[in-house]
This record gives structure tokens, sequence and C-alpha cells, in this order.
């Protein structure tokens, strides 16, 4: 089959488009046909070797939507189409940067979708944080919603999840430089705010914030709910994972909730809640480039250039 | 008028029932007929002299029930029901134990009620912050409660709360030493679980959690709550008020949820709304001991002997 391997650490280049052989099933794991995947920042980031455990050659891939090729589930139908994300996959073991790709069966999840498969394959990961959040954070149609770090991918997925749904509802985005102000707007922010060094420059208040950055700005958040308002920590933007010093009392003011989503806990159940939701509401899932399986350096290049907005994604 | 004054720290021996001034209104202020009063542990510790701040001589008592005698404000008529609690009455200025106290317009809350001096004496603080702390954890009927710290007298108000509107909910208390969990199940919890050292000794997981210990054993808290569930962080107990290496997601599960409660921030609708409840459902809220005025040093002696289980209150 053709893959891309890379056999040690290094820029774009060191992604090499080959023949391998293709792998066989074994007990517990099922060999899936990948149709596509997208590009992710942490790919980038294995490839440069800043994994410590990932040994290579390896085939990179963290993520991929395809069909069961060779199953050894009774769960997994043979044709049945499937989305793998989490786990292990592109680092303990091969990813999906392939035609094929063997797979944990408990990590293969059986979907139902119309997407092409283009647009399905910009869904994993990025929608599904950004979906499983707002159903935390409990959205109804009056609420205020502010989106901490409106210009990243989850800020801007949750953004177009919200607005099919609620043409009216209003979001706000917050960005660290106010150039990006324009941008926002374009993507269909209602209002802008500026996130200087940790503080929100505003005295307004929301119902729901969706926290992208992280503990580094959780506690200024809070200052920035109303009451009955809940705050979801998803995101560690902001390079910090926890806090010292956090006080329940004092800084969750009376009557506002701290929720968190972390998109290592998959189910095939709201996966599926998340697909029917963006069939129903005809969510833009689009994604804004797209590479063939040979060009998965060029994705690399344009990924590291940071004019990136949106998804990009491979697809076979 | 009569007070109970204290000139120096010490033991319950300074607590001096005498004959003082009555204070005269002024702008701002308003003098309240005291009708009773609980007895905290606070007002120990500044009898002590572990209040810095509070300079002596100083007439204690940090709440109080009773009538408006002399007002300064349109909103609080003469012979109008009223409690005050917080602020810095018995601190930063005299306090409730006498006949007479002269307090800040804004910190007098008007009250509707049928209930006894002596039952109304009872509910203010702990009646209070249980019942603020349950409205944020939105009990529904068919949830399972655990409460943390059980025997506290915030622990006890709630689980009588909670009892009297749903007689068929299950209630968990926790303790530190099993010796206590007879008493627990006669004051009416349905279960009993030992907190070892921080620790719950059960896998039992509940849907909403009012943490009484606080930041010392909030984390352990979180592995004992169940999907959509809620804490509510109210209590420092456990004489810890803040926690170093926070990490929202880890540490908060998936979809649960952290609120808090803090007396501190009052207000008069929702000390009604306690009163109506606790009328409507027949709470049971009568203190374990009543005094008199000139009882204040037998009052004190009493809660300091540790076998109090209840509200102690003094009414005139």
């Amino acid at each position: 089959m053709k893959a891309v391997v890379v056999r040690h650490a290094g820029g774009p280049e060191v992604l090499e488009y080959t023949d391998v052989k293709t792998p066989k099933v074994r007990p517990g794991w099922s060999l899936v046909q990948v149709k596509g995947f997208g590009i992710n920042h942490s790919e980038i980031f294995t490839r440069e070797g800043q994994s410590p455990s990932v040994k290579f050659p390896r085939i990179l891939g963290i993520e991929c939507v395809g069909v069961v090729f060779e199953s050894t589930s009774d769960d997994l139908k043979v044709g049945q189409k499937v989305i793998s994300i989490m786990g292990e996959m592109g680092r303990a073991f091969n990813g999906s940067y392939a035609e094929y790709v063997l797979l944990p069966n408990e990590q293969i999840y059986p979907v139902e979708t119309k997407l092409a498969w283009k647009d399905l394959a910009a869904v994993p990961e990025t929608f599904y944080t950004a979906f499983g959040s707002l159903k935390y954070l409990n959205v109804a149609k009056d609420d205020s919603i502010l989106i901490r770090s409106g210009a990243s991918g989850v800020g801007v997925s949750a953004l177009r999840l919200l607005k099919a749904k609620y043409p009216e509802i209003k979001v706000t985005g917050s960005v660290r430089k106010m150039s990006k102000a324009e941008t926002l707007f374009d993507n269909g922010y209602d209002a802008v705010v500026e996130d200087q060094k940790g503080k929100l420059i505003t005295s307004k208040k929301f119902d729901k914030i969706l926290e992208l950055v992280g503990p580094a700005t959780l506690k200024d958040s809070f200052k920035h709910v109303l009451n009955g308002g809940i705050v979801c920590s998803t995101g560690e933007l902001g390079g910090q994972w926890n806090m010292d010093g956090f006080e329940p009392i004092g800084d969750i003011p009376n009557g506002t909730y701290l929720t968190s989503f972390s998109s290592g806990e998959v189910d095939a159940q709201k996966l599926n809640e998340m697909l029917t939701y963006i069939e129903k509401y005809h969510v833009p899932v689009a994604p804004t480039k797209v590479y063939s399986l040979s060009q998965v350096k060029e994705a690399h290049e344009y990924l590291e250039s940071g004019h990136n907005i949106g998804k990009v994604v491979v697809v076979l």
C-alpha cells in the first residue's frame, strides 16, 4: 500500500510517500481503509521529534475517516463507515497517513452520515471537541456566548455549530491581537474583545464561556460570567495545564459553574449525535484546503506557514 | 439597655451582662430591637482574642432576628420583622448580644414569616448557607446526594431541608470518625461513609455533592460525582482555603460541574425564599438549646463543651 513514512525527525522533507506492506489483522485489531484525515499541529510536533515516546520509523496521523476493510469484531461489519480518533494511533503504532490503518477495535467508531469524505475528514477532533464543550455549556438560544481564543480551530468550529442552529445568537470572540478582529468578524463573530496579557478588556459578562486558553486565564474568565452561567475549560492554548492558589470560594462566584471537556473520552453515540446535528443544521464543515496522500509534505508546509484558518485535510 | 460586653479577651467569664447606653440612630443606620440570635463558633474565637481586627470593649454577636425600632430608611418601617447577618456586626461595631443593635441599613433584611422567635433565631447563617448551596446544586427528587461533613451544622441543616421537601431522597453523610455514624443515622441520613485522611472509603458516585470540608478534599469529591453531576464547594472545615496544582481538565471529569456558595452575598429575596420553603415543607429548625440574654456565658460554655449538634440560640 501507499503510505507516508517518517524515518527520522526533521522538517516536512522527512515525510516520505512510499510503498509499505499492508498491515495484517490480528485479534482485537481491525483494518480500516482510509478515505481521509485532518492534518494536526500535534503531528508536526511528532515529526519534529518533540514526542519522546514516538519511535521512528513511524507512519503518523492521529485521526481518520474510512470504511472497515477486514474485521475481527462482530460490531464492525466490512464496509461500515467509521471514524477513529484519540488513542495511540500515529504515536505508539502506525497511524492514518496511509491507504490502510490497523486499529484497536475499541477506537473504531461506526458512524452514519451522508457527508462527502472531504467534509467528514474535517470533522473529527476539532468539531468533536467544540460539540462536546457546547453540550456541557448547555447553550440556549438567548444565551450570550464568549469564545476565549476566537480564532482557534475549536473556537471557529464552535461558532459555526452555534450559528447554524441559532442564527440570532450573539457570539463574542476574544483575540490577543486586535489586528485579527477583522478576520473574526469575517468568520461570523458578532463582537470581538481583546485578551491583553490574560485579561479581557471589557466589563461585559456572558452566560456561557468556552475557555480555550485554559488555566492561564480561567480566573479572569470567571470575572466575566453572569449568575447561573457556565465556563467550560476545554483548551490549554495558553500552555498552562494547572493553577496554583485556586480558591473555589472567591474564584468561582456564587451560583456560577465550572466544567471541562477533554476529547480523550470518545463515544460513538456522541460522535453520531454530532454528525446528525451537522447535517440537520447544515453546519459548514468544509475544509479550507484539500490535499492527496502524495501531498502530505505540502500540507504540513501549508499548516506551518501559519496562514491557515479552518481545517486542512487529505483525501484518498 | 441590657447587653453582654467583652472588655478584654478571655474565657466565657469575660462575657459581662450589664447596662449600657442604648445606641442612637444616625444617617444610614437604623436601630433594631433584638428578639433572638444564634451563638456561633466565630464569636468564641473573637472573645478569645483571635480576631486581631476586633477592638475591646465590644458587644459581640454576628447575626440577629428582631424588629425595626427606629428607622432612617423608607424601606425599613418601624415594627418590620428583620434578619441581619454578615457584614461587620459584632466585629468592627457592636453586635447583637443586646436588647438593641444599631446596624447599617443595607444589612437589615425585612422578612415575612410566622416562625416563633426561638425558631427564627436558629435559621440565619447555617440554614441560609445550606439553602443557598442546595439551590446551586439544583437538586431533583431522584438525585443521590452526598453531604461531605455530614455532622456539621450546615450539613445537618441541608439534610433537614432536603428530607422535608423530598422524604424519599437518599442522602449520604461522610464522617471522619465512624463512631459518629450512629448519630448521623439518628439525624436522618440514609447512609454513612468514612472520610479517611481526605479519601472517601467507597466506590459509590453521587449526582450532587455538598462539599463542606473544602479545597482539602475537593479533588477526591470529584472522584465520586456522576456524569452531569454537581459539586458545590461551600465550607472550609478542612482548614484549607485554596488548592495548588488544580487542573480543570483531569480534576473535573468531563461533563461534571463545580460551583460554590459563600454566605457573604446575602439578599432579602433569597432569605424570604428560604423562610417560605421552611414553612411550606415544615422543615424542623428548632434549636437544641435556648438561653436568655443573661445566660450568654452559659451558652458559650455549652457550645465549647463540644457536645452540641444543631443550633444554640438566645431569645429575649
